[in-house]
């Protein structure tokens, strides 16, 4: 039974308030400071860490929203595609749906890679490439001998180099925004053929998670951002769908192939 | 049983593909073209439109996304903090589980603004204020006899004006974008009074739909934009909660305030 | 500024609740009067009633669960393995997209039934087979004259009659449970061809939504208990896809097969 | 580019099939064999395990869908709440969110605690209490050196013991289903004061995980049962909210204590 007069509980916010005038948005005056001034990029960055973005730290963090907003046909955008087929009522579901792929598995790269380097940083950064050079033999030894992959090395498609890793680098560099996570993660790129035997490419996911993690943003969200841009990239996907649509072909495709076969009764193992 | 050489089905899309070397993104070489050279929000209008839009139409448009990117504890961000407290092993579900709440009472303001006053444009375009006047009186009079509220007519809390509105209008002025949804809905405020016989406020979320019915974005997508926006706002939430939580208090402040009563049986009316 | 001493609110609830040494669900007892006690859609039925069903009533509600739990490769299906294929950490993400397909158009029927039956029920129920039949008469023809189709009249595969339809009605009439949404819904089933010239299966979707208006529950949750349904068809969907996977053949299947075209921008009607 | 003449694929399935007279579920005759003769709690354990459960493993599995199916003001229910007060018109939408919060922290100690005893049950199986005893002292050791919880141990009200724990060993006994899971469980609920000091209580959440493993389900859907089950939860939690809402004064209680706070700049550790 509570009591009466228990002390009403408050909630503090530094994001959005209002009164009968103004708008409050990050302590900025919503109508007047951010409208009309402040891109949509900017925004989401500064909502993130409550800080406001360079403009050099903007642009970074827009080529990383590029670069992760649309790969094609990938499980996600079929997702969406197929929900909206299904529940044409719900944007909003078709779009959750689709983000709800963003899991381990795919957008995870971007993650999983800040997170790998975030942890692997010295406490004392090295000054030149030679001493980069050196952590990254021993990353990459410790996890082939405890038999894992090195998140962002390889790609299905891009064997010979990524060429978001390239283009990311080289705007880094323009805006002086090559920080340790970067660093390091080039440093794998030079070294990791000598501990594994061939070359892989540094994977445009992965260069991503290491952008975000020296533009200071929190770790525990940059499975977030790959799904900030992914919203943008399912609604093209539904742009797309509603004018050309693919989905009941694709729903078909599988539908009219199906194969019955005897149920499997599932033993435990 | 499908026929073994049933020609097999091609999914066509201008949005990402890729090769061994490059990955386009709407026919532009995603690399070198739009990543570093094309902002976020300009990219999300891109993709929805598949047509590049102009420095205006993207200012216009960032201004409607940050307009809508936070309004404080809607339900939408209690919800996405509450799944961040139930299961904080998925970012993605807190998100979607967010998105979930714009639907047509929180954030379907916009969207039916759009398509309301979409609906109501004439074939013949008004020149003057005068003739946008005359179409808003008879559209608010057919709106009272039929009993139904004007959307984006009207806001619980800037009673005496919504600061975006005023805002939208001048930034849409300076980059003369005002076009025919905008106009109908400035004529909407000025005349209802007349009608309704006390005046209310053009709201944000409603000359937020105007203003993206006159960019020329899908209609049926107009609410998509103000996911687009929330996202990167329940983000900010999320981010807000990793730091200061309140989703254990807030679970606390329903949880032991329950009150067991008997079950009242359903009966169909 | 909250006033210190604002009465505290309070949430009634009758569905679970917990003391040191008890927990109680709609009134009883969990652990002695439920557990072991009540099945699980008696219990699905008590829980959205607040009644707790006769024996007959949880066969026909189970009958109608049963049909509508799985239908193969549906969008929704290939929705849930697709999502756990790309976040397979997130289980509940990959029930829960699946669902979300559950909208207007593909269980939608359900809802669109029960309600549609329940709105055209005349104040003074028929006595008889003529009665009934002469309602349906002016219901299907209002469909006709308004060009809109019955919801729960077609089905595209089982055209002669679904197997759902004849033996729900047999468990229904065995059970003293046909209630005027199944009377009206049989009548139209026989006049329909007179109006439309031709004869249309009944579908099981539709009579699902008859029989469950039927049962006494609510109109607005019809499509809530389909879902339900569809939560155990998921599982086992999941399950199968733990086992024999088909969800990165779907993928490959189409992302294989994308055709990149030209953006084609778009252009308002 | 794709072969012409590449062989169709083909998607096996046991589950639901359709043919011109029938539909298929799971080997079985849907209309004739299983409506009106397969409970639905019944059917989810086939469904999900493909093989048909006894009477007995129906009233065990059916006892723990009802002890997880709803516990009150929970984030899920709350969320379920709140997300319809805020798109009234996706029913999919505020279950999918609901779902959502099932999780690691919330419904994951059911699948965590069945996880957890399985990888422990030793190859050779004890044949009394004192061999699980033995066994499950060198389990709560081996935690606590870890400095980790057991899973299913202790319970914030239910302090003095859980009576679904109770409860659902007496079902198991009458249905001769205690199987090693529960056992090895039991063990730790004798043993754990010796080790720990302070004596806990086997938790509800636990004990259905213990139960759901000695019934042979897929270890990789536990979580999924407990998700079925709060399916029929939160439909109940939407009813009761249809008829007696609570969630626009759960968000004013939130909203209207909310505590503009300055920006708090974010500095990565």
């Amino acid at each position: 039974m509570p009591d009466q007069h228990e002390p009403v509980r408050e909630y503090p916010t530094a994001l959005g308030a209002a009164s009968l005038d103004t708008i409050t948005l990050l302590g900025q005056d919503l109508a007047d400071d951010v409208m009309g001034q402040v891109g949509f990029g900017e925004l989401a960055f500064w909502l993130a860490s409550q800080r406001r973005p360079s403009k050099g730290e903007t642009r970074v963090f827009e080529a990383v929203l590029a670069a992760l907003a649309d790969h094609g046909f990938t499980p996600t955008a079929i997702v969406t595609r197929l929900t909206y087929l299904s529940a044409p009522d719900s944007v909003q579901g078709a779009l959750a749906a689709g983000l709800l792929g963003g899991g381990s598995r795919f957008l995870g790269v971007t993650e999983d890679c800040g997170r790998f380097l975030h942890e692997r940083l010295p406490d004392q950064l090295p000054m030149d490439d030679a001493g980069w050079d050196e952590i990254a033999l021993r990353v990459v030894r410790e996890q082939r001998e405890a038999k894992r992959f090195v998140p962002g090395l390889g790609h299905h498609v891009h064997k010979d180099g990524d060429p978001r890793t390239r283009r990311l680098y080289a705007i880094a560099r323009e805006e002086d925004l090559v920080g340790p996570h970067l660093e390091l993660f080039a440093a794998i790129g030079r070294v990791h053929p000598q501990v594994l035997g061939r070359t892989l490419p540094l994977n445009g996911a992965g260069v991503c998670g290491a952008a975000l993690a020296d533009l200071g943003l929190p770790m525990e969200l940059l499975r977030g951002f790959a799904l900030l841009a992914r919203t943008a990239g399912l609604i093209g996907q539904l742009a797309e769908e509603l004018r050309h649509p693919v989905g009941n072909d694709i729903f078909l495709s599988v539908d009219l192939h199906n194969r019955p076969v005897d149920p499997d009764p599932y033993r435990p193992s």
